[in-house]
């Protein structure tokens, strides 16, 4: 979900940009993220281009205008060779039009500019929800509802929501809904919704054009919602004796500006304001060959799907886009050392730009350690020669890369995780705050009608919801042309004349020559995903390739004609491949808030382009379907989901055969101090 | 699968168990396993008692003859109470028959012994496989295929493979097939497989009854094939930095005999020979109502599938039963500090019968960890109220009980892990080595027909084959009576009249009257899976629940009327609810070596009893299709797989709530020591 407002106090993180971020930019990466320097100059540039003449403009998204990706390849293999531009693309709001902006920063010069009229509208910003929430405080029929239901003013607190689209015709203004909640004795305002109010605020002329006060419904009581451990009466569970993670002689990885070298990995990581984390340029070494191999060109999260499963008034639109609409990046929050992240981790800040164009700070808005779960990389006991027994094991240390995304109630914590085998690990864990729906419903034996949810605490109802977070994954097995291989695991009846057996099964692989072969809704066959390099055999003659091993098979149940469908079509199938197109960012549509869904995924893919040996892109939708349940209350425990890409025939052999088990750490003499 | 005589050197675990196991029998739990001088006093009784004049007696099976379920829970109730009496089940064969004994240790007597005449066999002793293996070195005809292929015979390893059923009527012979591989410069046996001989050797009268060499195919070479530390050669990947866990205060949990105490959770963890780890009475406290409450009875894997999809004369047969065949517990291996388990591991020894009778140990069988994996239990940050911002983060700690069992080649590393926040996870990962087939091919291109597996190097060819972890959950939520709920998730139109939705999805609970209605064949249509105590409620009236969330979808696709699907039938389904039935504890049937499917859950299951609100048990078929590839060569990355039991309404509320952040270590003091 949710509302974005609420996910940084942004003015906390203002840098003074322009004195402490004179960096050379001799030693950038040309996929580097836009540093303070550099976004403060595009704030000047774009104000100094006058691009809407007589209106106040708002930047909406300021981030990286990638270079072209053969100019990227060809300077990877060139260093030597003058870097691309650096160019930043900024989305802009005036004068109720929406701008899209290309600033070359080596010109010092806007090199293009234009208004983009069709639907749909670039991401909120978080002034202008503040802007919003506060309008209500001071608007008297809505004082009057508070007053009206006994409550206090000063304890309401107010929250954004996007409005979705409903078959509206375009025209539409760019407005959000605001709903308040109540906090008089916890911090956790969503446990305590203040139903039946809706504030319907225009963004751009940031005035209340609709409001009503439908229904009085009791606020759920504060008791039992509060989180804050300082505010935890006993009885207390017994505790934890200390645990840490020790590494005495550092991490084994290093991070160069934006580069992240470990073990056999290297690959860049990025901060994106829309999406968050963004890893380019993975690549593994091979020892064999001696050479780094590609495997990613780019991968992130480009659209986050929640849906909302209430019919009524207050919540039938909550089908919120949490990437195209809040910015998963933007919500990113600062991680906590030695809680989000373990003791071992190292943190990178990201940077983002404010309304006015003023760059931001996230500070530790990753985090970088080595994984040490006490798993196994590979083991094997062999009893079988007589006279001996061999044992050989190896513990498997991983590298993880963590952002925390808050946006609003819910809080993602999103792993990019590599191992040493060449698998590439994607875990999302989703805690935070449900989304409740006051009600008068204190027992479920009360219930005689449809609530959309489950009865959590009295009066307190866990709406029904999904959550599909769609990967952008441009693998580049080996090089860019790839081919998108399904293999179909078939039941073959045997005739008894050829085994004493009746039946096996077989493997069937399929090339997917267009974008309809690639389109795949998991779980009713068995079958093996596989992007392969048809131009690239391993000695014995399989195509090297990476499979995706998916995990839950949760997807979208919406029907297709529902309007969240349109726009949210990627949730429907699980995989798609699409030929690469630089301008296919977002799954979602570029333009996700109040968007008709005629900018997707499921409309590009329409075309049914051919995608075999060809660079592809493999998109991969990690569903959640969610009935809340009384654990989830006041504050849910972590659900994690996740799925894998695992080299397949992309090594001659077992990649991790050589490896050596970390070093023993004797930490036996160690004097340790402690701190509760 | 395979071939338990290279489970483990029996001879080097075996105890002088009379000497050393005096232990008092007054300390025990009613579940304990046999201790090692209970085991002896087993066999003394059963040789004393000479059931079968005049025949050598071997040993299959000796565990504990559990108490009756209300036994054990009338005794947990009131420990003061006399306990049961302790008692053996043991499985002996002598003069082609098997027996069923029951041993009363407290009257030092047989109280029960009986022939069994189905189909079927006990578990296979290590030592008649041995014995097995080791004919073909003196049988004349298989030392001259040895030599016709230029092969010596000083370098050969045999190993023993259970046959399976394929419609043979009652009669049979037990007998395995003795299958030879080629050391010669590995260890890898299993990447070096002699093709086309095979022996036939019948167990019980230790003779061949039948040998031929049906055809020549080059033995794959040894190069490659070496996955010992101390033979690898440079160059090497980067080595890792030390890494290791610390608990300066010790660890959180305790073990007190075989109940392991953690936090809030108790359970008791028993080792047997043929099901591993079997984890009782596993319970949870619950804060609010200041008590335990319980949560399993009983659970373990009941069962484990392996089926090869390989049609040749010496593959078609390769539907193994580890389980019931080998002994899942008897081919655990002793697990190695530091690398099977991290620094802060516990390590428990377990205790088995070897085919005299006498009881061996293996030692560390399990261990017993925290696992501090740097993830996050709960977390929120809260910027929705002006002027503050609010974090909580609680980063998460669990306990994990892992065993490894190495059946033959395989290895699989057996996680339990409970979590704070009520929920247990099930992993399974799998290691070791491939089985692999002689091949003549040493390119893909060369292959006209169908090879069944995937060309992993010159002439080996990796099989594919299914692996199905059955898993036995007696679960007793919060009581004995349960009930089994499919909550399916279904799309419901809307009409324009009602919402600007034109659908969502609402939840219809189905309680499962009988076992039919509780078969469930995951992945097709969305539900969440419960087992409920419909007499237990909370506060506001949700009945208490725990949810299953399966992880892969993976199910059996063999034909129903295949001989190994009929023995291996709960494979075709990942889910089963059963009435409790004591003797029904084997998925794949009680005697499963050449069993022909006529005793197994689903044979059970077809009875189609009442399972609404009484004492049910939960089966879930964990499963895994395999299409090997050159990264398993010559020994296989982990790839691991699970599912979770989850609470469900089970608690009023978050149960993590007040749980306190573990001490912070403060280990930059610390002058750790480090070796190589």
């Amino acid at each position: 979900m949710a509302n974005a407002s609420s996910c940084r106090i942004l003015i906390f993180f203002f840098l003074l940009y322009n004195t402490l971020f004179l960096t050379s930019t001799h030693q950038y990466h040309p996929l580097d993220p836009l540093t303070p320097s550099e976004l403060s100059r595009v704030r000047t540039i774009v104000k100094g281009s006058n691009p809407s003449p007589g209106f106040n403009l708002t930047f909406h998204y300021v981030g990286l205008d990638e270079p072209d990706k053969q100019t990227i390849l060809s300077w990877i293999l060139d260093p030597c060779t003058k870097k691309p531009p650096r160019r930043a693309l900024v989305n802009t709001r005036a004068g109720k039009k929406t701008r899209e902006i290309v600033v070359d920063l080596s010109k010092n010069s806007v090199i293009s500019n234009r208004v983009y009229d069709g639907d749909g509208y670039p991401m909120l910003t978080f002034e202008e929800q503040i802007a919003a929430n506060k309008l209500a405080m001071s608007y008297a029929p809505f004082t009057a509802s508070i007053s009206k239901r006994g409550l206090k003013l000063e304890e309401v607190v107010c929250e954004s929501f996007t409005i979705g689209w409903y078959g509206e015709k375009a025209g539409n203004n760019r407005v959000v809904r605001v709903m308040c909640y109540y906090l008089d004795g916890t911090v956790n305002l969503y446990m305590r919704p203040i139903e039946g109010i809706t504030l319907t605020v225009d963004l751009d002329t940031m005035k209340i054009m609709k409001y009503y006060d439908r229904l009085m419904v009791p606020v759920p009581k504060a008791e039992g919602t509060e989180y804050r451990g300082s505010e935890q009466k006993p009885p207390f569970v017994q505790s934890l004796k200390a645990i840490t993670v020790l590494q005495p002689e550092g991490p084994s990885f290093s991070i160069d500006g934006n580069t992240v070298r470990w073990v056999n990995w290297v690959f860049h990581l990025g901060f994106d304001m829309r999406a968050g984390q963004v890893i380019s340029l993975a690549s593994i070494y091979d020892l064999d060959k001696d050479e780094y191999r590609r495997v990613l060109y780019r991968a992130y999260i480009s659209e986050l799907f929640v849906p909302y499963m209430d019919l009524t008034e207050e919540w039938y639109y909550r089908t919120f886009f949490d990437t195209g609409e809040y910015g998963f990046g933007l919500c990113a929050v600062p991680l906590e050392p030695l809680r989000d992240c373990p003791a071992n981790a190292v943190f990178m800040d990201g940077y983002f730009t404010g309304q006015d164009g003023t760059p931001g700070t996230i500070p530790n808005v990753f985090c970088i350690f080595e994984r040490h779960a006490g798993d196994v990389i590979w083991r094997h006991t062999e009893s079988g020669i007589p006279g001996r027994v061999v044992r050989e094991v190896r513990p498997e240390v991983s590298l993880v890369v963590r952002m925390v995304s808050a946006v609003g109630n819910y809080d993602y914590i999103v792993d990019w995780e590599f191992k040493q085998s060449g698998t590439i690990k994607f875990t999302v864990g989703l805690t935070g705050l449900l989304e409740v729906r006051g009600s008068i419903y204190t027992h479920t034996d009360q219930i005689q009608e449809e609530v959309y949810g489950t009865l959590l605490a009295e009066n307190t109802m866990g709406a029904h919801h999904d959550h599909f977070l769609i990967y952008h994954l441009d693998l580049d097995v080996d090089g860019d042309a790839n081919s998108f291989v399904k293999s179909t695991l078939q039941t073959t009846r045997v005739s008894n004349t050829i085994s004493p057996r009746k039946s096996y099964w077989t493997v069937v692989r399929e090339t997917a020559k267009t974008e309809s072969n690639a389109r795949i809704q998991l779980g009713s066959k068995p079958a093996e995903l596989l992007v392969v390099n048809p131009n690239k055999k391993t000695k014995v003659g399989n195509p090297v390739g990476y499979r995706l091993i998916p995990g839950s098979v949760a997807g979208s149940i919406l029907s297709d004609d529902d309007y969240a469908q349109i726009r949210g079509a990627f949730s429907k199938y699980h995989v798609w491949v699409t030929p690469y197109n630089k301008s296919e960012k977002w799954a979602g549509g570029l333009y996700a808030d109040q968007s008709q869904g005629d900018d997707n995924l499921a409309i590009w893919s329409l075309r049914n382009r051919e995608i075999e040996n060809t660079d592809i892109v493999l998109w991969y939708t990690l569903g959640f379907h969610h009935v809340p349940c009384q654990e989830d209350f006041p504050l849910m425990p972590t659900l994690s989901g996740g799925f894998e890409l695992r080299p397949a025939n992309f090594f001659e052999h077992n990649p991790v055969l050589k490896i050596k088990p970390p070093k023993d750490v004797m930490w036996t003499n160690c004097s340790s101090s402690m701190k509760a």
